[in-house]
């Protein structure tokens, strides 16, 4: 991590990873990458529903402290998503619908945040989804520089500029661009093979048989017994 | 609690005294039983509105793995309540729709989890209720036993197999089998005499009159002044 | 804090200044009283999109007792808000549908309490709105005196009795009585201010230039680079 | 609260009241205040050992801002006590040796602080004691107004210039300066009371006779049972 | 659960096994009975190197009220361990020198609460160990009647009457007493292996060859690069 | 983030460099890194008084899985530091006694971990320092691969192979090994001048003075004033 630095040119996926990736949802994705990337799942969405994916425009701010993120809307493009954390812990207000409305103007799809969010209600009406860890009406100050796009640390993951940010109810993970296209693959394979798994298990198959575990369990030393006393 | 066993064979409630369970509630029946038996208040549903009562089918897990969830879907019934606590403290998302698919299949009316939960979206379109401690999209490996159908802790509280769960937005509360009946009975009691207090309080009644309070409060100490400098 | 006293008449605020907060919310409210008085982040709706704002009653009460509510409903009047702080910490559940039937036939506009609240679906159905720390089910006992309208902590701001509660889905914000209607004023500007700003935003400016921010961002050394590399 | 002020006079309870509550110790002086007065148990000192009483200069901040901090330091006086509170919860190191060396010259007894604290072994050889939420070395900044000596919350209770503190091991006690004498007395009966009291049930007396509880307890419906298979 | 029941015998395993527990020590006792039984990490002692292990004597308490840890003492034997466990989650302090006087009179080893404890400084002078979720001096109420000897729910595990505790620095393990002389066998062949253990890795083995790991990593697809770049 | 792979070759900084770091300790050396790179504050030493400095040999983990601690072993080196993150938050005791002695034979200098530790007394007795999330005895499985010498995420902080790691009691500090000569030199300069300030203010000298606060104090618009009354 750097203070004082604004990174103008980063990398992006393709809008069609980007595409599969915000189908296939976070959780089939964070399994598609081998159970990697998941934010902490306090980072939750302040009104239910929305499901988006888009490259990450990272923002390091100082704790309770907003300027950075007025300093990266510049930074935004159609298909973004705004990724802020602060370098110490904090659950202040940093976003409202003011910011919104200018990241709404440039096509933004969403904010992640790892500190308080405001203004939910008309976010919502706005339909402009944010995930964050807290909702507080507390206000920030302008006084301490932080970077736009540098690596940043947002809910315990690494998130470099231009990774792809899948988010949906269920939480939101990072994917690093160089794997976008794999990853993409992987999720797209891991769908279908649900869709069939889901029909079989509706009929009443039970996983047990489906994924053949009854052979395993038993080596591992699974048994069954009638009652509790049994034991 | 113990660890490799999987139990076939256990005592369930009548129906009809789950049923007067599920109308009264979780907050009445918690106090038709002394006000024992609540699980912690971090146990939310994922959605709201769902409010269900059924057996408990028990799972001991280890934390971050859910191969004892797929082997208890095999020991549930129609109206059974799948409970599932990890030996030790994990937020991971340990179900799903694919497990959530088979558990409907076979008429389970909901599950309690003090751990995480994923596909919170489909869930929902499904009308499948969960209890959990957070939403995560994290995965779990398949690799270490547990047991299914011994008395586990689940958020606090102690759960036997078979024991009623009754779940709704104010929490999930679980009831001894033994005492089912009894506690059916009390719970009745009370909501008919809630009916009554509440048309009573609506009235302008104040609850001070009605509850007979004045006289203990005033026995305790308690003083009316006029303003704050009177003290 | 003192024990075992109620006060009967407290200051209040006027109509048209506490009209003009709730129209605010809790977010304007906070900035035009310079950040301060908003309640803990954790003080979070039972149930969204209800907006409020009135006189506070405040209620000291025991951890894990109810009493002292009950001896609060008396000394509520139309227009007043509800503010409950335990003495300890407690998430235990002190107020639900019967307290509430009360409270709306004194016309009480809504709850804040730094402890647990129960039967949210029926609060919700009566569109009774409350602000808590945790939703419990459980039961609290009726033993220990607290008092009635003496300052309070709740959720770490001092409420005393008759400052003005705001309270939205961003969260609660308390005003002092004193200072209602210079904060109303303030309020009021603010708001006008922002549909400005709003509209300057939606267009297309940049706040980096609405807010004149460069020139400052440039004084304390924030540098653009084109890469990563060049940093 | 209010921002932006110095208040440089405070009334101060006697020397012989503070060395009374600070031999007390803050067990014994909460239970003498009714249980009232109790910062919350979050507040643990950096080092053990440590028993101190002393006038409260209360110091309102920024959340991760120390600037008043160092304001504060020049209205103490020997045998006051620092307390600290962010405007927002904040874990950051707000204080450390430096601010510790100026307090010491003036004879300040110690640091109450609802926030962070570094520099511990060096406080600890210096024998400052701290009492705070956390310990971090995470640096502050100097850029925001807070205030000296205006009311504060500090851990859940309120804090007014000049008020006495009372801290330990056990934690951290607050007792209004207007009755402060009331309290030093109430607070040395409790423990004339207290050291006859140890030496009964040192002598192996139950405190079931000696408190006389056996009657209140059979009233209330205690009953003993040989075994659990009795009840 | 039940609330009001003292009950009076109880079962209790040998002084010998209770010995060979103690010197095992939490972690080869919770490794001995496969990894179950660990109560929540955040049960920590109030002073460090007091191990102990003793029969349990369990107390349900009402949330701040320790009217039956009072009743409890009586039931106490030398060699005791007390167990407190409220109904709902509770950081107050149940306890403190006055009680642990009464029950060091009675030969009783120690206290687990799931609670908070004060008088920590003087219970450090008596030498009474004592592992609490909090370090509290905010007293409790005696109005509530729970129950003593009954099975209780501390910090996330069953404890049955009569179970065998075991507490030291690493925290806190219950071990049902129908298997205590099981696990004191399995604990002391863990401790024999875990020094013949200590000497092989002391002298510079690797446990990757001692424990014979390699082929299992190699197995699941453990590859090793000689840098990032060959990943 | 990438699953099974261990790096063998890694890039150090100079011994020279991680002495100063080491002296000038984490508190200073986070300053001198302008306030970057502090772990979380949850981060605490299991024995108090021990600093040291090292590179970090990291190891991604499953949740409650220590196999690839004893895969990093083989890569450690005298003056390394262990760095252990798991893949989703977990505080079960990864790190224990054996472990400890095999990291003690190869000169390794700690252990940062961001889950739990335990056998705190037979690793004080060692002298082997670890700052961890929590103490637990909870063991942990050997099934699941993770990696050795990949850039891991550690209590907030991006942790690469072969940064300095600089510990103590006031928490740990990552330094990027690139960056390791620069950051000494700022923190010895800082070293230096702190010495000369802390004589200063020893002396009475008000910081105020010292750091030439008063004057922009004055210009954010700071009030003195004799009382409270006169605000």
């Amino acid at each position: 991590m750097i203070r004082g630095v604004v990174v103008r040119n980063i990398p992006r996926a393709s809008a069609a990873d980007i595409d599969v990736l915000c189908k296939a949802g976070s959780a089939t994705v964070h399994e598609a990458q081998k159970r990697l990337g998941l934010l902490a799942p306090y980072m939750r969405p302040i009104w239910e529903g929305a499901s988006i994916a888009g490259s990450a425009i990272t923002v390091l701010t100082a704790p309770s402290d907003n300027w950075m993120v007025h300093v990266a809307v510049e930074q935004c493009r159609e298909g973004d998503v705004l990724v802020v954390a602060p370098t110490s812990e904090c659950l202040d207000g940093y976003f409202g619908e003011l910011l919104a409305t200018s990241l709404a103007a440039r096509g933004v799809r969403g904010l992640i945040i790892d500190a308080g969010c405001r203004d939910t209600k008309a976010l919502k009406e706005m339909g402009f989804p944010v995930w964050s860890r807290a909702v507080s009406a507390q206000g920030t100050s302008k006084e301490t520089l932080g970077s736009v796009n540098v690596p940043v640390v947002c809910a315990q993951q690494i998130v470099n500029p231009g990774d792809v940010i899948v988010a949906d109810d269920d939480g939101v993970v990072v994917v690093p661009v160089a794997t976008a296209v794999k990853v993409a693959v992987a999720a797209q394979a891991r769908l279908d093979k649900e869709n069939v798994t889901r029909k079989v298990l509706a009929s009443g198959t039970l996983g047990l048989d489906y994924y053949k575990m009854r052979e395993k369990l038993e080596a591992k030393g699974l048994r069954y017994v009638d009652s509790l006393e049994d034991i």
